[in-house]
């Protein structure tokens, strides 16, 4: 078949699935909604009762949860191929109060939830004596919504067997060590996911994904919802699609529309003007580029959190090219390693859990006019990789035989050093011509015979690497050694080869979007919701201002969300 | 008169001037555009061809120009008084190749004057070698129009007597040792202004109001914009006021309505989820809410650097009580002075300029979930309080008889951090319970002495207090003393009475608000202008990132802009 045979065939395929399509109108943009008059004239190609746009995290549970009703339930998914940024996460969900801890007798109460989140969130404003401990009355809400309904949304997805779960009970919470009285046990996995627990994503893609078709919820790949079409009294009552064909798709959605976008770490327009970090992107499926901002940006809505991301170290190589297989640094591997800046000089502690490890690279200096940590260069022994390598969670210490083109070596430091010049200078447009300082080479010498003597007793007096408990989570595979006084540290070797890789700081996903309801109603400026309009996950204001509370923390409360929203569009009067 | 006489007394005068008043709707909110249908059936109490929206820095400039071309201009003003935040400013102007250069012969190509601004405005993109230095087009276009349009603007009004400067030709750029040609030069000042330069604002204020009165520009106060009024074409004719008496007034613009309305310093939800800093507000015009961002929400704008802000340092007590009187310490005065955080440490260059200081509070500790350096004490000595107190500039040392209730005395050390912890206290509601360090005594008692050191040699080894000639700009008057190396430095004396303050980082105003063409054309998502709107100053998006590029270049661009603005709306076609 040719490419027109094929997209005839795709045409005829989606006729016969009562899905006729409009004129071609490929140039149509992202960002305009249909006035009044236009939205009255507008023929639909389809009808359901509730029309989900995107096919991740976020939108496969709210189809479902919405499927469970009883409504005729549509996804159109931008992308080819369905799971969106979670296909590629480790999926742990973060699930207060959750069924496996009550059975397990562990404790979790409403108020000492609310008490962590709100010590994490609102840090300036924290107050234990405050009646809402010194969040906003929104924030408080959205957060009271995670721990009431996280766990009802987790127990009807495995009870239907579109997400089973394992309870991963000794997982801590990432500042377990602060008012946090569940500071193990909140997070829940893919049942048939791997021990090592990296690969949740495509598990929970393929139940979920296998619970859609087998209950009857329609699923379109490649529809990139353009515009949302309202009525005179300016409900959403549909949604504009643009095919990969380059047709227009015009759903009816009798009780409402769930956006499920995703983030704009895609867009580095966006990126730019909201997030003030010099972001070069992030391991969010290369399809969330923004499109919910755009598309609400006539509709009065308010954008809220629009200052926040999910963060995590990336490669700076991987980032500038954009690949799309990329996946965020979770685990900084290796004892014999550090991180140093352009001046040779350690500046954090390597193994800090990732949200918290990715903002130091955007530090700015205001004397010189720079980010001096902008681009950080991981140095490893032999011992590291040997021992540390593996191909899990973003790790930059890769076994033979997988791509280590981001991997710069040499047989002295001094070569290696060599080395990381040369690599600086490929990426000097976009690194504001970064070069190492003239002294690097001493200067990283002597970091590591300052880390080597740490190393050797244990304690990192400079950044205290190791000390917290959620630093050995990520700590990786180390070399055994009965001696050691601390997993996470081992002097560097005195002779070479040593290693190196360029990282800086990306997102997961972005955290900002229009302001929602509790219940996933995109409320506009009078904070009232617009009648049909649905939003869930990174394309809406997450609660949670700059925290990442715990591993899961993303998708726990994303599934808490989707769970409501599809239970308040269900109640949605039928539109005209 | 009692309050309802005086009330009366308004609203005949207001109707004697052609101005009748639509019933009282005072709870409308902010931020709804009346639909084209609405529109098409709303009447005018009034019609000018050019409507300006704000009184201050970019108001009463974009007024006079667009008076001048021979428009009926109105400016409503939503405070009591004219001149917004600029009233309050020292009113430098940063104007390149301006006429003063040129007469003396100072030479500033365009070329040399755009890669400056792009070395800090794009830091990690900024490349020499590229056709626009690594800015986008965008911002590279409306950087010319500033070189272009800021000089016949400052020309233009000083020439009209509304604004007579006088060069002061010695200042220099904020990062002159950096890629500057020009390193002084560009800024001007109010002609009648003090030596000091502090009072420019209410010297401009004066001048310019006194030009507008004169010239025939109508001027109401009191009267807050909260919506635009849209034909069915959608282009903006007009807009509606609420009034400080609870009235409505709707007021045709026949050519075009311009913004100068300021940033959302003063809005704690428009801070907290677009400026990724822990603010507490800034020295902006109280008025200053935020009002263009939700009066342009249905319009399908392009939001753009949000994330960014003019910073400054400001006293934590005052920006807390919203003190509208409130000044940035643009001049951290004293040479026997440090800044110390909870912990007694230094961690900044105290003289370091204010735009750079203030982004040194909100430094985060990911493995302390806190900002180690949000409040920050200034702790001086007698010699400092004797001989550096000043009440320009926003300085924390003030002299006897001014307001001094942000100070905090001790006759000891141990006296004054008694004194500093009962102040912390008191806001321990807002400053997430921060309190000092159980060693904060020997800490700062330390400190003091490395810093003494220090300040004997004339060499600061931790942050290099006063090495950059910027550096003295700020410094403000010190004790002479033939014998000093470093006129930023002087030891702490070993003995008290010691005083101390409280600081934290705040706003001059915020950066971002919707895009603009180089004219000032307020543009929706698809980057088309919307016709008869028209935006300049802190209400739109500043194409400067986060860089603050010399004293002056707030009100130097809004000049350049109010200019071209003007222009651009007086050729705009009369609308129906």
């Amino acid at each position: 078949m040719d490419e027109k045979a094929i997209k005839n065939s795709r045409r005829n395929f989606l006729k016969k699935g009562g899905v006729g399509l409009a004129a071609g109108v490929g140039t149509a943009a992202v960002g305009l909604t249909l006035g009044a008059a236009e939205a009255q004239a507008a023929t639909f190609d389809a009808e359901y009762d509730i029309v989900v746009v995107g096919g991740g995290g976020g939108g496969l549970p709210a189809a479902l949860f919405s499927r469970w009703h009883g409504n005729k339930v549509m996804v159109l998914e931008k992308a080819a191929s369905l799971g969106g940024t979670s296909f590629k996460a480790a999926y742990w969900y973060w699930v207060p109060n959750n069924a496996a801890m009550k059975a397990a007798g562990m404790e979790d109460p409403k108020p000492d939830f609310l008490r962590y989140v709100a010590r994490l969130t609102a840090p300036q404003y924290y107050d234990p004596s405050h009646p809402r401990f010194g969040l906003t009355e929104w924030e408080y809400a959205m957060c009271e919504a995670i721990y009431d309904s996280a766990s009802p949304a987790a127990e009807l997805l495995s009870q239907k067997g579109a997400l089973p779960y394992r309870h991963v009970a000794p997982v801590p919470d990432y500042f377990a060590e602060l008012e946090d009285k569940a500071k193990t046990g909140r997070v829940l996995f893919p049942k048939d996911g791997a021990a090592s627990m990296s690969d949740g994503g495509q598990v929970a893609t393929r139940t979920l994904s296998a619970a859609a078709k087998r209950d009857g919820v329609v699923i379109k790949t490649g529809h990139r919802v353009q515009r949302v079409i309202q009525n005179a009294k300016g409900a959403v009552i549909g949604v504009e699609a643009l095919t990969d064909e380059g047709g227009i798709l015009r759903v009816r959605a009798r009780k409402g529309v769930i956006f499920a976008t995703g983030g704009f770490t895609h867009d580095p327009e966006l990126r730019k003007n909201f997030l003030n970090f010099p972001l070069y992107g992030g391991c969010a499926a290369l399809s969330n580029e923004g499109d919910f901002i755009r598309i609400s940006s006539t509709l009065g809505v308010q954008l809220r959190n629009m200052n926040h991301a999910w963060m995590c170290p990336i490669s700076l190589e991987k980032a500038v090219a954009r690949d799309g297989s990329m996946s965020g640094m979770f685990s900084n591997a290796g004892d014999s390693m550090i991180l140093v800046n352009k001046y040779g000089k350690r500046v954090v502690d390597e193994k800090l859990q990732y949200n918290e490890l990715a903002q130091k690279f955007f530090e700015w200096d205001g004397q010189k006019a720079e980010y001096p940590n902008l681009v950080l260069m991981s140095i490893w022994d032999q011992r590291s990789q040997d021992h540390s390598a593996s191909s899990e969670y973003g790790r930059l210490i890769v076994p033979p035989g997988a791509d280590d083109r981001h991997v710069i070596k040499g047989n002295t430091i001094e070569e290696l050093v060599v080395g990381i010049s040369a690599r600086l200078k490929k990426y000097q447009g976009v690194i504001g011509g970064m070069r190492l300082s003239d002294d690097f080479v001493s200067n990283i010498k002597a970091s590591i015979t300052r880390f080597n003597d740490f190393a050797k007793t244990g304690k990192d007096l400079d950044f205290h690497r190791g000390d917290r408990v959620v630093e050995q989570l990520f700590n990786g595979d180390v070399k055994d050694e009965p001696s050691r006084k601390n997993a996470t540290m081992w002097p560097l070797s005195d002779s070479g080869p040593y290693y190196a890789a360029l990282v800086t700081g990306g997102t997961l996903d972005t955290k900002g979007g229009p302001k929602t309801s509790t219940d996933g109603k995109v409320l506009d400026n009078q904070d009232k919701p617009i009648p049909g309009l649905y939003g869930v996950g990174n394309c809406v204001a997450s609660a949670s201002g700059g925290a990442y509370w715990a591993g899961g923390a993303t998708l726990g409360p994303i599934l808490a969300f989707a769970y409501r929203a599809a239970n308040a569009a269900n109640a949605e009067p039928i539109k005209k």
